[in-house]
């Protein structure tokens, strides 16, 4: 794995550099990944004292930008490699994705043309990925497994902030390639903007980028390039209370969905409320997300319908965290202890309004009608549709897919949690065994023209 | 289906609509596609003769701009609807695509996460496709039923040479779809250039462009649009001829590669040939491609080599159809009766050659050795590698799948021939049966805290 900090000029050569590796490492069989992956567990290892003193110096450098309200409080604990069972996680991370099944090699249709003409196609990886991350610096380690194990090149470019603890981590995984027989240019890390910028034009060598940021980051990357980009940038995520609600199930979901965890890409933004419900189920609920301190933003009907609740107006947090709706409130994803309320006459509403105005991430209906349920998981446009669960369960561990490369709100590829799979293509390859060799001239209509006969092949590897 | 020539200020109009049609249509049943499928054959039988009224007009135009020198008689041929079987053609696609199977609905994974929390993956269509297409105005049948059966709204345009046709094929199309519950926007056909160049902005409601036509055309679009696009630009396809080539093998899928169809996207543009072979097998493929009328420009190495045999230097085409390369020759798609020829020292040197040259479309090695097949196979990065077979196997139909949406050289969603599969994503259902509903805070390490379970759940379709 190379480093570099080189000027725009230069950014070409990394990456064709990268596109060469991906090509020579082709031949390599799959278990040189997994070796690769322990000897980067080894040096990480070995590092482990010269890698946290670095973070220690990274965390002093954005306390000084904290203290000078530069930098967030939350962006300064996300840097932290040393809290914590962080770092023997990260260890732990390389270890379960060895252990993920091979992605590659498998074959997923296999047919005979003709005899002695058979066609396979088969996973194989994407090319060449560049990643793009903030903050957190134990990521460059888990993209960098994820993408050696699938049969990726690599760029990185990690988050300013996590510099000398991103530059150290990039020299164990080096040092750990180094000692296989991946090419080095394999995994690249790169330091600055401006090298991103000139990468995202390179959509020759580049064949996929996965932003892992802010809304800015990824909304910035995906104006700025022609190369696919994976990932998502809003996570404005509906729950919606169906007039059959049950009040348990519609409090239980409401408030995990809000406050499990905020600042997560799948926790709700707005609350829809079947008007049936508005002064019966809706008055329970804004009860429970009042007591979890959370602030609504509420239009006419469920606002009124709160403020006459005598649950409501005798609580602590009546009038101050109960606020009308801004104009912008159905857009704009809270990533907060706030939610926008809504009240909808039916569920063909509830269906149109997140359609029109969902990031298409997950959306949830709370009902106990099983036409509605199924309705709405047809007819929401969404990576997820659940029915009576959370949406913070839209998420590639709790799917099972072990570990994720992001979740992806794109319509193409790969669509919600993405594990392994979504950093895999196919190739179909075609083999004659013929005397002849096969020639398409031969097949057709007319006489002495031959049929395909496309006959399914059992297999799941290519057997040349 | 509605039609239009409306201005430039009324296409996000035509977007809009395109999607709020693809939603509603999402609660209707998959047979009402099929239904429209039958309706939209009917009602083209029933206007068969206005129709090819019209096409008839669209050629009598097309011919003055032939005679002005500003139309290739090749276009002309395709614009022709009334030749040969061409009409029954195009009637009996429908019926062939009514009856594949339903791409949508299907599981591709299910898993218990806990007891009474069922997730489910299932294919669903992309949503809004603009597909844009040259010429042969059967192809707006063709795509309206690849996007009806998989469950898509499109948005179409043609050729401008094909208007007429292509209008009332258009209103067939719409008369049909009227006869089903699928909303009239569902199929929108366009009229003008300026109409694709303000929809390619829209990425708020178009989520794939599929653009059929010539190399300049899909160059354009992905150029101007951040929707991905599904399609290939270039079709530089090579055959290598290796140390271990059977001569017959060579000489057959050599000239078939290049002679079947010279303008198809899968034809050999550039024969790499082994060093070893240039006194032996390389005349006698010369003199096959000579025979077959082939321009071939040549390296010097192939050059010298075809000059001094004596099959070829008393040929007639000798010397004639023997260039020297010219400099750009090895990124040029010929498309017609001329082929790069290049000598290579070795299997890894072809490979990387191929690498660095190919569109990534469909390649191939003539060899005896089953090692060097392998290595090929897996070392050249294509959409297709090829073992002693044509590079004109590499086609939707051929491959058994039908019918073909286009050639794909992108490396993500789908890659070299696609079919119905390439027009459905998936999204993910979860559904909580549990008494209280499912929330992500259960789960997790600690006291009181629940595991997950992920037992798979044998199921094809979605249980409600």
């Amino acid at each position: 794995m190379a480093s570099t900090t080189a000027s725009d000029s230069s950014v070409e050569a990394i990456a064709k550099a990268a596109k060469e590796a991906f090509e020579q490492s082709q031949l390599l069989p799959s278990s040189v990944r997994n070796e690769a992956l322990a000897k980067i567990k080894q040096q990480l290892e070995l590092r482990k004292d010269d890698i946290l003193a670095a973070n220690k110096q990274d965390m002093e450098a954005a306390q000084k930008e904290v203290d000078a309200g530069r930098m967030t409080t939350a962006l300064l604990k996300r840097l932290d490699l040393g809290k914590g069972d962080k770092w023997d996680s990260m260890l732990q991370g390389i270890l379960d994705v060895a252990n993920l099944p091979d992605p590659t090699g498998t074959v997923s249709y296999a047919s005979k043309l003709d005899d002695g003409l058979e066609l396979y196609r088969v996973s194989c990886p994407i090319g060449v990925l560049l990643v793009i991350f903030e903050s957190r610096p134990e990521v460059i380690v888990n993209i960098a497994s994820l993408a050696i194990k699938s049969g990726n090149a690599a760029i990185l470019k990690g988050g300013k902030e996590s510099t000398r603890t991103t530059a150290l981590l990039a020299s164990a995984i080096a040092e750990g390639l180094a000692q296989t027989s991946l090419p080095p240019a394999y995994i690249h890390a790169i330091q600055t903007r401006d090298e991103v910028s000139a990468l995202l034009q390179l959509d020759r060598y580049i064949d996929l980028v996965i932003p892992r940021g802010s809304n800015a980051l990824v909304s910035n990357i995906q104006n700025n390039t022609r190369i696919p980009v994976m990932g998502h940038a809003d996570g404005i995520c509906h729950v919606y209370l169906d007039e059959s609600a049950d009040l348990q199930k519609a409090v239980r979901v409401v408030v995990d969905s809000k406050t499990d965890y905020p600042s997560a890409c799948n926790a709700a933004e707005t609350l829809l409320v079947h008007e049936s419900l508005l002064n019966t189920v809706w008055p329970a609920v804004g009860k429970a997300l009042l007591d979890a301190h959370v602030e609504l933003l509420c239009d006419t009907a469920t606002h009124t319908a709160l403020s006459s609740a005598p649950s409501i107006s005798s609580h602590p947090s009546f009038p101050s965290l109960i606020q009308h709706t801004p104009n912008d409130t159905y857009t704009t994803e809270h990533l907060d202890l706030r939610l926008s309320v809504k009240a909808v006459p039916s569920l063909a509403a509830a269906t149109a309004f997140i359609n029109a105005h969902s990031s298409h991430h997950t959306d949830t209906i709370v009902t106990e009608n099983e036409a509605h349920a199924s309705a709405f998981c047809r007819g929401v446009d969404s990576a997820g549709t659940f029915v009576n669960a959370s949406t913070r369960f839209a998420d590639g561990f709790r799917y099972g897919f072990g570990t994720e490369v992001g979740i992806s709100t794109g319509r193409i590829h790969a669509r919600g949690p993405v594990g392994l799979e979504g950093l895999v293509i196919y190739k179909y390859m075609l083999r004659s065994s013929a005397g002849e060799g096969h020639v398409a001239s031969d097949f057709g209509v007319g006489e002495g023209k031959k049929a395909f006969t496309h006959a399914p092949i059992q297999a799941s590897k290519v057997p040349w």
